[in-house]
């Protein structure tokens, strides 16, 4: 089988999962931990060697702080939780900005955990716009390198993206490193993350072509 | 009914269209040409305002001699159809290589042709590469205007792509624009194209929610 050695990792849906079970759209978030423990793990069985995924974007925090409280909190958390693990953290974000926690300050260069087996990359008041302004700020910028001009850099192309909650885009994930990723869609919502949704999109991974652009 | 402002058009499947009528690879663009036609005037009667399709990328231009010289003809005769239409046309992508066809560089500055009505963008020999590498030769690039900063800042932001062929990736497609566009995908070859194929994403795309990363 043939396996994405890199995937992204777009967990939504929390706020709708909340809803529906009649709670503050707010709640949702911390019930996103257990599975992005849960594929983790899953991802490390099955050999994978880089994984990303989508924390909180610098659009996002523009929404009622009772909400930016609590995915920033539950962030901290799983990173905090995956630093128990063999992996090897980063975080990347706008570490300029209030809106970045303080608690991952000492995540923003990466630090093997454990055997550090797996890369783990993860992001935190992440922005697009933020990450490719890096290169008009960069006097070294060359033409010929434009991972080096972006604030995640060490963050390496992506082959299969996985969204849940049913929506079809990008979001502003990632957006150099996505441009070849096969992008796969799970409808339910992230909560309810079940490892047959990883073991299906790597199913469906494994019948396409890989073709980067040519 | 919403209606996306721009749709972005990945006209994918040319080749296996044409393996699958037992012709060479390269007689499927041909064929691609009265979808294009087609789509414009129907994208023009329900009040799209801008279109872009993706023509050829110059990772394309790495496959043989043939198939390269049959896209670049069909591109030539695409813009060249459309120029007869209500359109202002703009042809985006690397003029600086050989691959960039001489019959399109007078239309490397929009153009509005008849009323001009709808915007119709056309990437020949585009890279997401290059596109994105002016912003380290610009001097006067700034931090807050990443669009200036593209070859394609005359690219508006996409709402909607549509992808023919059944591949679920952007091989590269305008990275900046695209970092919001809802992602359809018809499984029919482009040059079967139907226009039930723009109803249904249209359709779709009525059902999903805006929220521009926030």
């Amino acid at each position: 089988m043939r396996m994405p050695t890199h995937i992204g990792i777009i967990p939504d849906g929390n706020r709708r999962w909340a809803q529906e079970k009649g709670l503050g759209k707010e709640e949702g978030y911390n019930s996103g931990l257990r599975p992005g423990v849960e594929l983790f793990k899953l991802c490390q069985e099955v050999g994978i060697k880089e994984l990303t995924y989508y924390g909180f974007t610098m659009d996002n925090t523009k929404r009622p702080s009772i909400q930016t409280l609590a995915f920033t909190k539950a962030c901290i958390d799983a990173v905090n939780i995956l630093s128990k693990e063999d992996a090897s953290l980063l975080v990347i974000g706008n570490t300029d900005s209030p809106m970045f926690p303080k608690e991952l300050e000492s995540y923003t260069t990466r630090k093997a955990f454990g055997e550090g087996k797996t890369k783990v990359n993860f992001l935190v008041n992440y922005g697009w716009h933020w990450d490719l302004s890096k290169a008009s700020v960069n006097d070294s910028s060359s033409k010929d390198n434009i991972m080096q001009n972006l604030y995640s850099y060490d963050i390496s192309r992506i082959d299969l993206i996985i969204r849940w909650g049913g929506r079809r885009r990008l979001s502003g994930f990632l957006p150099v490193q996505s441009v070849y990723s096969d992008f796969y869609v799970v409808d339910d919502y992230w909560p309810n993350f079940q490892s047959k949704h990883l073991f299906e999109a790597l199913e469906w991974y494994d019948k396409q072509d890989v073709t980067l652009g040519g």
